[in-house]
Parts: C-alpha cells; sequence; structure tokens
C-alpha cells in the first residue's frame, strides 16, 4: 500500500506549484517512494470528513497505514526521517537541517505569504500602494540575511537536505513578484533545486492534475 | 556543561513572556535540563559574531558542545528529541506531536503575527481601523478550528507534549486582545499548559532578566 496524499482537486494556483501538496510530492519523489493522491473539491476539504483528517481544512494530508499527519512540514520531515536522502547522517547536521526548515516555515514564509495575500484580497484598497513598499521590505530583510548566509554554497548546510525543499518551496512563492532577481545567488540556488529531477517529476505530476481538471 | 542560550538583554515586551527563548527554556524545564543564558543588546544581534550563529539576527541561539542550532521550533524538538517527557513513545503519536508543533509555527502563528504587527507598527496609519477587522477574523477562523479540535480534550494529541507547549506559546501572543475571551476552550487550554511548573519556572527566569535590567 502505498502512502496517500490529499490534493486541490481544482487547482488555484492553475498548476503553478504553490499548492502544499507540492513538497510532499518532492520529497516523495526525492526518496523514490511511490504515492497515490485523493483529489479534493474545496467543498469536501470543509466537510467533517477531511476535518477529521486536517482540523484547518486544508491540504495535504497524508495518510500511511494507520497513521494520518497534517501540515506539509511536518509531512516532509516525516518522510525525511523514514528514508535515506533527506537529512544527513551526523546527528548535528541533522539537526542543523529540520532547524532550516522551521527557519522556512516561521521566518522567511510569513512575510512572504503576507505579501502575496495583500496582492491578492487589497490591491483595490485605498492603502494598497502605502503598504506595498512596506510589505516587500520584510521580504527583502529576509532574503537578504538568507543570501548572506547561502554566500557561494549550493545548499544551505552542506549537501542538498529537507531545510532546502522546503526553503526552496517558500521561496518559490516570490515567483513573479520580481523580488527574487534582486538577489542572484537565491535565484541561482532556486534554480539549483528545481533542476533536480525530484522536483521535476513532482511538479509534473501537480501540474498534469490541473490540465486534467482544465481538460474535464 | 550545560546548553547555553542566548536571550535578550533588554525585554522588548516588559518579561510577558512572548520573547522566543520562552518556549526553549520551558521545554528545558520540562525535561529537567539545566541551561545557561547569554544576553544579548539589540546592537549584538546584528553584529557578525551572532549572525554566524542566528542568520537572521534574532534570539534564541542554542548550544550545546558542537551543536549550535537556531529557530524556536527546532530547538524545541531536539531537545524533545533527546529527553523523555516532550513526544509520545509511540512513532505515529510522535508523528502527530511534531504535526502541531508545525501547525502552531506555520498555520497558527501567522495570522497572529500579522496582527500583532498592525497593532504596533500601523495603529496610527489611515487604514488601521478598515483593516483590523479583517486581521482579527484570520485569526479567529483559526481559533474556531483550533477549538473544534480540541473540543473537551486536556491537550492537542493525548498527553502533555512539544506540541502543546508551542501551540500555547502561539497562543500566549493573543493575550491582551480580548480575542481568546471568545474561545473558552481554548483559554482554559492555556490556562492547563501555564498552571504547570515547568513553564513557572520559564516565565519567572526569563521575568528576571527584565527586572534585574529595569533595576540597574
Amino acid at each position: 500500500m502505498n502512502p496517500i496524499i490529499t490534493a486541490f482537486e481544482q487547482s488555484p494556483d492553475r498548476g503553478r506549484g504553490l499548492a502544499r501538496d507540492m513538497p510532499v510530492r518532492w520529497a516523495l519523489e526525492e526518496v523514490g517512494q511511490p504515492y497515490d493522491v485523493r483529489l479534493l473539491s474545496f467543498s469536501a476539504m470543509k466537510e467533517a470528513a477531511h476535518l477529521a483528517l486536517q482540523p484547518f481544512g486544508q491540504i495535504p494530508t497524508y495518510q500511511d497505514g494507520g497513521l494520518t499527519l497534517f501540515e506539509s512540514g511536518a509531512i516532509v520531515l516525516h518522510i525525511a526521517e523514514r528514508h535515506a536522502g533527506l537529512l544527513p547522517e551526523d546527528a548535528n547536521a541533522r539537526a542543523r537541517a529540520i532547524a532550516w526548515m522551521f527557519a522556512a516555515k516561521s521566518t522567511m514564509e510569513p512575510p512572504i505569504v503576507e505579501l502575496g495575500m495583500a496582492m491578492i484580497f487589497e490591491r483595490d484598497k485605498d492603502w494598497y500602494a502605502a503598504r506595498l513598499p512596506m510589505l516587500q521590505d520584510r521580504v527583502r530583510d529576509r532574503l537578504g540575511q538568507l543570501s548572506r548566509r547561502l554566500g557561494e554554497a549550493d545548499w544551505l548546510d552542506g549537501a542538498f537536505s529537507a531545510g532546502d525543499l522546503v526553503m526552496v518551496m517558500v521561496l518559490h512563492r516570490l515567483s513573479g513578484t520580481g523580488l527574487l532577481e534582486e538577489y542572484p545567488s537565491i535565484s541561482a540556488y532556486i534554480a539549483r533545486a528545481k533542476a533536480r529531477p525530484a522536483f521535476q517529476r513532482a511538479f509534473e505530476a501537480q501540474l498534469a492534475v490541473f490540465k486534467a481538471a482544465s481538460a474535464g
């Protein structure tokens, strides 16, 4: 039995890979674990059956035998702990890779999501133009700090890890904002990650769901 | 040698326990691990010596022998993995407790911090009154979902775990906003956690830093 993940039946981002099933798909591809996907409509996500698995009414969930998990970061960590390839063997390096997962979700992602939410929900408000530079600068602060830490390295701490995977998925949310282009080393870091065959397989898989829904 | 954490020399919240050393102190108290604290001024946090430990110029860091970690969530997880008392023995229950840690930091905290930032930095702006209900409602959505999942239970998933610890620290940021009072089961959950002797020892320890700085 393969693990089963949930994903959007109708991709809200037209298959751009912003939905949180994408990091889980990528992690599963990196470790070579086949998986099945159960697609959910927006209404099904708010029903009791799904809320029993995911209390916030979101995707993805991850079911494997008797285990049900939610939160993409937690699912990626679970996969990384149970298969070789996404966490270092050395205990200290392993703890540091996990710290980068938390840094991606707790420190990098919030200002990026805040900017994205404003761009979607407040674009027509009087205050949008006044607030936008503040939101962009909060993201720039983080990108600058990340860029200085990354330096000339290929990955955040030694070999590619689940920390890089989650960080790149968070940074991917900035595609199209123009902000990534201000940080060439970060742009190169993202490109390096997206060149990985596992990323490409995962991206194609989520895109195929959008294409099938559009054709249907 | 005890592990060493960093904390603010001058508490920005006047010892209300909102700084991110608080969850780390609490976790260390829960598992009975003594620790040392190195206090940092705001300017020292932005210097190269600290940025080498914490690329975003924040506190806390955690140093133990050859290991340096940052991100409070990652530090709490590291402590929980190396001592009994903060994660269940059962592998599936353990993965679920870690999922609650990610849920606290990735799903609950961002709208709470966004509300808090607006209350600090945008209170005098023309748009503050117009945006405030939207920000409050985003937090209410999450509190309602959390409250429904918690139900009549004492803790999020079985016994008290690192997932509850991190969740309660996130919810603690809402103290004084009036929002927690709308969800009696969540208020009771927080009170239950704060009654734990380990929480109280940790809270007093961070408050003592503020009191010493105020007296000095």
